[in-house]
């Protein structure tokens, strides 16, 4: 079975505020095992929305329709599908009396205006709102079953809770189940992911295979489908796992597992604290760390030392070799990361970057995304492991992607595993 | 003229990712006047897609295509625009070599899978994207002009203001022209700013002005729609300065400008540089002032202290006052901030934060959400101002809204201005 989800206002269309009601809708959708055909977003014109449902109904034995359900002038969705169903409004007492007594509770009279909230179109059912003053509608068009919606994400979501999803249950062993797993990946190429995965992600395979990059991240989507709940979960856990298996170590968790709460555990676990110290990543190694709830047991503290006069009074860096060999160099990297492990309280490992964020300070030697990252732990304090970036992108996308290798290193370094996947290719040389 | 909008991939269409270039797309539409007919988010799906083009070639004269055009076997968009034209995929050696070079310069060789990157079907006219391997496509199909785009943001963002819009101006003048421009401000309820605003958000005024909250921080939309650009320019203009005035000396800047922008430019404006003594935020206070290009000439250098051991090492906050009035406290507030504005060379002023973020750390008299910001300057460094905060939500939003508050807390300092409307109102005595 399909779906289509319609989304109705001007603001939508105009990109002024963001749909987020397709998405989630398509995402309970999928729990029921329904794929959704498209999701549409139209402005508040009757005759485009009318056209809109119309089409929907030929494209899908559901449809989902949200928004333009309000009191103003502007609210269109009812006229429109009456218009789609040849139909005329008429109106509901049980809403019109519930809609005055909401008015009432809140101590205001109902203004004229919401008097057409209790209008539908005739031959549709009402599905009652508790949460607001615009009920649903529920109609037949051809085929297709439609649920119209409020647009107010809370009042749309209860009313899909209560109205809308027991009626997808009752049919739902005839159709099968959908279910779906991430696994996230950092520090290997797309396509890099994409060899190791082969065959797993032939477009015909079930469970269905694919990738997305966000900030760098490559998420693994699996999709598995299937008749029935258990079927389908077994064949996702497989699946799962062969994902897993292939991108080990790079892949760090599942589904909403963020890089930096694998740290965390890894660190809790382990029983270790960090310390950090960032040039051109100003702080964001140790937000992201302090992001994660609790992580104040694993982070001894950090220092953020841009300049070279702070990197010499927080953390010792010599200034001979600050001269010697500039501030985004692999031996300044290794000072900062043994003077911030001997200096912080408490910290028994440390990650230190420096390096050029951009868009101004690079050079032809150093250009823009040379990078520095640096790991000293406290059972080796007189050595430190360094990694060199080359990193492409501007300022926001490089020190994104230099925090999220530092913190890739120390948990490969955490695991024993080895930090050469991370290090770039030797570079081309000039001809 | 109209335009639609197509966003292709699964993880959009199954609602594991939010959709968010459409309503981005939709609203540089409007800036040129042109109106949105629908958006529409589909699946990696080869017929679908070549379905979906085919009619939004015939449904809009103008038609955005943004995703699908990965180097995986499920992106489709490619194959989708041939099979709707007709024609075959043919290889685009500058893009090959433009694809090939990118990995060079990442020291890693291109695999054989990002070749399709560089096809596109005959008749099609390559645009080549500077910051990633995917090339966009220029078709024509019918009557309509086809533009599609890769489905990273920042991809898509730089490919349409680079190859897009400059297509979309000449044909300006013909159509009515609606403006928009929005005013951030940060520090005061929405109530507040919609009575400071009044009659300004009057539903038929033109330009029309209405309020977002996001993160914290409330933008002020306007749009003005005019036949001339001129006329809606000046109107335009006329109501944002009028927004600006009433909402100093709250609001910080207009459209993309952010809070930190604002601050950096403060900072440099009067030679000042910032340090930091960080607590509850982690280091989250150095990354946003870091964000900014050319901060390093007004950030002197950070701290993070989360533990009380760290804040007497680093800032040498006195272990007697930690242990009579806590970490989380007004005192020890103060000694982070002269602490920091002593030891980090360079600073002139410094900003020093302290708070329980949660979930766990909370009392009854220092319930999740206390937070005490500080603020010493070099002018007057045995003193300091403090702010005491009483915030509610999650970690993050904890987080997110003391670090907004403290750099709005130095702005409005650098310029003079009264920090009490930043303090909470008293709290309700318990009875």
């Amino acid at each position: 079975m399909h779906a289509v989800i319609l989304s109705i206002g001007d603001e939508l269309a105009l990109g002024q505020t963001l749909d987020t009601n397709s998405a989630w809708l398509a995402a309970r959708l999928a729990e029921h095992g329904i794929g959704c055909r498209y999701h549409q977003t139209l402005a508040d014109d009757r005759a485009a929305v009318t056209e809109a449902i119309t089409r929907a109904a030929d494209d899908a034995p559901l449809v989902l329709i949200t928004g333009g359900l309000g009191p103003t002038e502007d609210d269109l969705t009812r006229d429109a599908l009456a218009d789609a169903l040849g139909k005329p409004l008429i109106l509901d007492e049980p809403s019109l009396a519930r809609i005055e007594a909401m008015f009432a509770r809140r101590g205001r009279p109902m203004a004229q205006r919401n008097r057409v909230q209790a209008m539908h179109p005739a031959t549709t059912r009402v599905i009652p709102n508790p949460n607001g003053t615009a009920p649903g509608i529920r109609a037949r068009l051809r085929r297709a079953t439609l649920f119209v919606m409020p647009g107010v994400p809370s009042e749309m979501r209860a009313m899909f809770k209560d109205a809308v999803a027991p009626e997808l249950d009752p049919a739902a062993g005839q159709r099968g189940v959908i279910l779906t797993a991430t696994v996230n990946t950092f520090g290997r190429g797309e396509s890099d992911v994409a060899q190791l995965l082969a065959e797993l992600m032939d477009r015909d395979r079930n469970p269905k295979v694919g990738t997305t990059v966000t900030d760098g991240l490559i998420t693994v989507r699996i999709r598995s489908e299937a008749a029935e709940h258990d079927a389908a979960r077994q064949a996702l856990d497989e699946t799962l796992h062969e994902v897993e298996r292939r991108l080990a170590p790079f892949a760090f968790g599942r589904d909403d597992r963020t890089l930096e709460e694998a740290v965390v555990a890894l660190l809790r676990a382990q029983g270790l604290a960090l310390t950090t110290a960032e040039s051109c990543t100003g702080g964001l190694v140790a937000k992201l760390v302090t992001d994660v709830p609790g992580s104040s047991e694993v982070f001894a503290g950090g220092y953020v030392c841009y300049a070279n006069a702070a990197k010499q009074a927080m953390l010792g860096v010599d200034a001979g070799l600050l001269a010697a060999e500039g501030a985004v160099s692999q031996p300044v990297a290794e000072q900062l990361a043994r003077g911030a492990l001997a200096r912080c309280p408490g910290a028994s490992v440390a990650l230190a970057v420096t390096g050029i964020a951009g868009p101004g300070g690079g050079t032809h030697d150093k250009p823009v995304g040379t990078v520095y990252v640096a790991l000293a732990s406290a059972d080796a304090a007189d050595q430190a492991e360094t990694l060199p970036l080359r990193l492409t992108g501007n300022r926001q996308t490089i020190r994104d992607r230099t925090a999220k290798t530092a913190l890739q290193m120390l948990r490969l370094h955490l695991l024993g595993e080895s930090l050469d996947p991370l290090r770039p290719a030797p570079a081309p040389r000039h001809a």
